[in-house]
């Protein structure tokens, strides 16, 4: 992303500029997330006409079937279907906007926190270079004579040290079986691939040729419920594809928990090892295909995953990870071979999987914070990883102590009526116009609603407490009822957040208070681990200097709604940083760079796990902390103003 | 062997003192190794009643159907079925000696040289004591509880650590998958293997329970024709059981270059590897077996064999081994899972091989050089393995320099018309009494003969041509024609051994001339490496200052007939040592002990290869040395003297 490629939009009537807008930024989006309102009722489709615009400047699109052609040739577009590409003034007409014309002039959000672009991404962390684990060297070697008959094997050390400085390098077997026929091949010009291991290089390949110009690796993200894949140029230092699939042990449950009860039937832990298995080949063969590159090339793997998942990976009994005191089988495992394991790449190639902390700070923590940053950096930061599991580290480069807590899978749109994972059709965005209760909704993909993610739920209950539709306690206010708070069929309060005629199930998508209870325990449960994780180090929230959020929904999520629902903290939103999926980042970072793959060992070797179940202090924190945003409006006196002004 | 089951046995007439003979040997044996002529025709069954004595003294047997009763009654035994139980004084009647009396007073014999007992084997070598490179431990753990969770793996590794002083072990995959559930099943006491690697102790194996009490290894010597198996205890220090078996690729080949040749056709190397490893898998029953040991008992294999087996127990290419200039693949190979290579032994058991020097100089006798204690002695040494390639060493704890000669299987017994290995029914040893040309024989375990092996040819043709019925140059003497001498169908002499009315087969076993000119390249071959390896450092036999000789058929060999004949020089049988299997004994070494491990690589690394093909001098001496026992006289004094008699 380049800076001539960021624009401003101003907002009329009211002035409102809007800075760093991405080119071939959606207009309703930009609109909703920096908090003027426009009408819009089906997500973003085009198909309820409401947010008709008036443009000047640079812009594509804002056509629709809906958008009448007098008004097309009046000037006006449905902000829905426009994309900014330029500096653009955007005049809001009074039909498209909220029934109070006070919504052009709703107080500011406070901005929504530092995403990140690739290479923002890349450069989190400093002093690295591409320098990976496994190398491959190419040698030309002399034929052997009379004079110099020294076995194939020496003669491919003493070309290593002699051409590459590579001294009393071990070797692995498998290279040996067909090493006479390999060095002869092409006149005894070979590529030795050499993995260093911590007890000195090894030699785990040798092919004829110099194929040193292609040489790739594949870094993988082993989520509970998606997994996730890059495809590494080695020699370029960057990325060449990526893809991903749902993780194929969702069949036999959703959780760890449930998977790690899966594992203890006969025959179990097999099927959940080869169904996780089957879906890194799946997207292995993606991005081979994607880049066109042959899967020989491929020189090793990065797996980073919570512990049950990297347990089941590598057909680990996972057993007592579910059981007090909490024990896995092991937190630093040794690479393996992948072939072993049903992964169709070579027979060298070996995959790394990330060291765990504990039973609940896995892989998956100890590679976000390399991939963040966070081991390197002097500020105080608080790392939280939110997903089925949430997880918690708060340190810097000298100390790192870190917490896990189950929050439930309602950020990920699970035990929500409506919610789904965060793809296309799910609402991410919602506001709310105070004065009437009317909900504007945004889709991902500007498609048809389907269902609400986890942004989407976050604002949508963010919003429903500030416009006093929703209590503190997480209960429907009967006195807000009216068109969009109505009660089910049986009897049971529930919010409308479009109607069926927008949707593509054609049924309403609503929120329920079984919803709301949901999303509140998740947050509590998240709040709770945070402020319990700081106690144990005798901290507050004061001291921490940054707050890095990763997790597959970070990215679209609102600083000031979390903070609305008590999800975080009121702070600055200049200390907040989406870095996306954190684990692939440090799966990344290791893969190029071995001193970064000694800086996950170091980094799991020095974060200090707090348990918090059985933790009396965190039960009372979680207790404190199941209520909208907080029963303690310490950290939270934005709201506590509006909510006063509420009554 | 203590002292007291040492016995002397005197002949008489003549007053022929034989010390040191061992209880329950044979007489006729005795006889014949003394050069004491007693007549025997049928190989010492019995069958033909020549060998009448009288005996005073301890003994067994003696009777047969071929003994008359009034011979008994007057107190005569057949000597070939007496066995010494005590001293004996044994006096030859008249019509058991030779055709000429003189007989009795026959030059007598240098002595056979030392062959050694197992007890003697074993203190071959010095300063080492049992301390495998695979060890058990046993490790009492304490449970984890909230206070102290720490992942199972690091739990067994501060307890090798505390209990055994064991730091950083790395730790072998397959331990961990299942290690849960191993420590929980004897209450946290569990048995931890460890080996000692180059690179640092390594965790192969967690078991419940203390098995620390049982513990084995196998070695073995994987010959080209034969596979030989020990099981050994490694907590007594001791052998518990052996077996031997053909090599399984003989159906492919008889010696190594029509098996190289075999393993390039398709298919070919993998079906070696496979008879091999049938081989192995069926001597490993059978020492599992005879020991009552079970397989999960052992702990780790050592397995010594030339390079070319080598190669192909581990399925690794030796083409170019029988290509100039004869480069193997590796010399060098890392331990290998046993399990890999389709031996039913526990999957953390691994296969040591020896190391190897060059194509033709193996871990075989990189072992013998072990085994033998050559590698720490301070006496200037030569190590001669025979079997179907010769191989010498010369050197001491200092410098050690070896060749190898493709001999040709005659010392197996290969090539020769009715030649056989050293088993039950070979003619192992030959006298002729040189005033009539007359054979006496004997075979082993006095069974009907069935053929002649290596010891039996050497002592057959010693005798020929000290009786002048061979001449100097391998051929028949026309004027020798008589009973024994003949004529065939073809127009070719033979030499009768014994007339088909003593044999298995119920022909007549002979010897030809081809055998003759077979043996007589075979010994050149040897006589003409040992002399080129001494002259490339500079030496020659004088400096020698003992004779170790490995092999299978060394046990029977006489020192004086192998100098008669040319195979060694003439010299003081005291300097001669027969270690049997050398290789086998080495393997045995390393098995017990990591530091002799240490020293056989360090001996493959310090020995230089000599190469004999395409080598010039070594063509010369091989030239000199085609003739009985030599061209040149000067290492053969007693011969010279002995043939200017003959005239």
């Amino acid at each position: 992303m380049t800076e001539t490629s960021l624009h401003t939009v101003i907002f009329q009537p009211g002035d409102i500029a809007c800075e760093g807008i991405e080119h071939g930024a959606n207009l309703l989006r930009v609109a909703l997330l920096e908090g003027v309102h426009i009408n819009a009722s089906c997500g973003g489709t085009g198909a309820c006409g409401k947010c008709r615009v008036a443009i000047e400047g640079n812009f594509e699109g804002g056509k629709s079937a809906k958008l009448p052609d007098e008004d097309y040739r009046a000037g006006l577009r449905l902000a829905c279907r426009v994309r900014v590409m330029g500096d653009l003034t955007v005049t809001i007409p009074e039909e498209s906007r909220m029934g109070d014309s006070a919504a052009l002039t709703h107080e500011r959000r406070p901005g929504p926190g530092r995403v990140l672009t690739p290479q923002d991404l890349d450069n989190l962390v400093s002093g690295w270079s591409v320098n990976p684990v496994v190398k491959k060297y190419a040698l030309e070697l002399d034929a052997p004579d009379q004079a110099n008959n020294i076995n194939d094997l020496d003669r491919v050390k003493l070309g290593l040290k002699a051409q590459h400085g590579i001294e009393n390098a071990s070797v692995d077997f498998h290279v040996i079986r067909d090493l006479p026929g390999t060095m002869r091949m092409q006149d005894w010009l070979v590529t030795v691939t050499v993995v260093e291991t911590s007890r000195g290089p090894k030699v785990i390949q040798v092919t004829p040729d110099d194929l040193t110009g292609k040489d790739y690796s594949i870094v993988l993200d082993i989520g509970t419920t998606s997994i996730y894949a890059q495809l590494l140029d080695l020699n370029q230092g960057e990325t060449a594809a990526q893809a991903s699939e749902y993780n194929g042990q969702i069949s036999f449950g959703e959780d760890v928990i449930t998977r790690i009860v899966y594992s203890q039937k006969v025959g179990g832990r097999k099927k959940l090892q080869q169904a996780v298995v089957d879906t890194v080949g799946a997207v292995v063969d993606q991005v081979l295909e994607k880049a066109g590159v042959d899967r020989c090339q491929v020189s090793h793997m990065v797996a980073a995953g919570n512990t049950t998942m990297t347990h089941l990976l590598l057909g680990v009994n996972p057993k007592y990870i579910r059981i007090a005191p909490y024990v896995p089988a092991a937190a630093f495992l040794p690479p393996v071979r992948a072939t072993s394991l049903g992964i169709d790449l070579c027979d060298h190639v070996h995959l790394y999987t990330f060291p765990c902390v504990s039973s609940y700070v896995g892989g998956d923590i100890v590679s976000g914070i390399i991939g963040s940053g966070v081991f390197q950096t002097d500020k105080i930061t608080l790392y939280v990883d939110i997903g089925t599991n949430g997880e918690a580290v708060v340190g810097n480069r000298e100390w790192l102590v870190a917490t896990s807590c189950s929050a439930g899978p309602a950020f990920e749109g699970g035990g929500i009526k409506h919610g789904m994972r965060a793809t296309r059709g799910a609402i991410e965005a919602v506001q709310i116009e105070p004065s009437t209760g009317e909900p504007h909704i945004l889709t991902i993909g500007g498609k048809k609603p389907i269902g609400i993610c986890g942004s989407g739920i976050i604002d949508a209950v963010a919003e429903l407490v500030e416009a006093g539709i929703l209590g503190q306690n997480g209960k429907f206010k009967e006195a807000a009822a009216g068109e969009w708070l109505r009660k089910n069929e049986d009897g049971q309060w529930e919010y409308v957040l479009t109607s069926g005629q927008y949707t593509a199930g054609g049924q309403d998508i609503v929120i329920t208070e079984p919803d709301i209870d949901n999303l509140m325990r998740a947050k509590g449960a998240i709040f709770a681990g945070i402020t319990t994780l700081l106690a144990s180090v005798g901290m507050d929230m004061d001291v921490v200097e940054q707050v890095i959020i990763a997790g597959g929904f970070g990215k679209y999520l609102q600083v000031d709604r979390a903070a609305a629902i008590g999800l975080f903290p009121e702070m600055e939103p200049e200390k907040f940083t989406f870095v996306g999926n954190g684990s692939l980042l440090g799966a990344r970072l290791v893969s190029f760079s071995k001193d970064m793959l000694a800086e996950a060992e170091q980094v799991a070797r020095m974060m200090t796990n707090i348990e918090l179940s059985d933790n009396q202090s965190f039960m009372d924190e979680y207790m404190a902390a199941l209520f909208f945003p907080h029963t303690d409006m310490k950290y939270f006196p934005r709201m506590e103003k509006m909510l006063r002004k509420l009554g």
